[in-house]
């Protein structure tokens, strides 16, 4: 898909932000949500994405959201530092397809990285869930109230 | 270098900062500066930093300077769609030594992406500094005033 287009409500993170598909909820607040990423590319894959509006990606988001999701990824990429103490924090978010963008909803990547151990392939295999589960609750353990 | 440590003022984009070292200036505000990356990984690799704190990544910023930085990496990121028309972009920000970081000052990157062209290894060679003037200027151009 190009980088231009309509929003598609049918897309998986829309159906998560209307309670249509389970997640592994590790933070929330009124305007965000962070969520341990189903096909992750390392232990600890975290994703955040805004709740309102319908931005596609980058490009095409109400500027006003933007502060409000940098808050919450920093705050979920602490936690994740405190949580599971990776080497490296990558964080990457995708415009259109050529860039590796799969999902249409606007949404960053939080990726620990640890010394040597290359990532997985997104979207290589679904990860278990009890196990997302127990991930995004230490995780979430550690954010500040 | 691990996430954690000092921050030092010697670092290259402090210096580019400092008017040390030259730039291939896209904009600046108050609060952020966009550059050419001279080390670009694919034609129009762009450099967003924060001007002021001595942040050395993500983690150790002080929360404020984080709204303006997301709208100046959307500003650039549109005016980089708008000036070369790639098929995506990437949007990525390193964090420690594991995840690919070699500046240890804030910096997110921003990169064009053009179907079936793979990326250059980052730091494989320096760019021609008046291609990236020239570049910088078309993209500098497309950024609405």
């Amino acid at each position: 898909m190009s980088l231009q287009g309509r929003y598609d409500p049918s897309n998986v993170f829309a159906r998560i932000l209307r309670g249509e598909l389970p997640k592994a909820l590790i933070f929330e607040d009124d305007k965000t949500l962070a969520f341990m990423d189903a096909f992750p590319q390392s232990h600890g894959h975290c994703l955040v994405i805004p709740k309102e509006g319908e931005a596609r990606n980058l490009l095409d988001a109400e500027p006003g959201i933007l502060g409000p999701l940098a808050l919450t990824v920093q705050k979920v990429a602490r936690a994740v530092q405190a949580a599971l103490s990776p080497d490296g924090i990558v964080i990457t978010q995708f415009n259109g397809e050529a860039a590796g963008q799969t999902v249409y909803h606007l949404h960053l990547h939080i990726i620990p990285r640890w010394q040597g151990e290359p990532l997985r392939q997104h979207g290589g295999g679904m990860a278990d869930p009890g196990e997302l589960k127990a991930t995004a609750a230490r995780i979430a353990a550690e954010i500040a109230p």
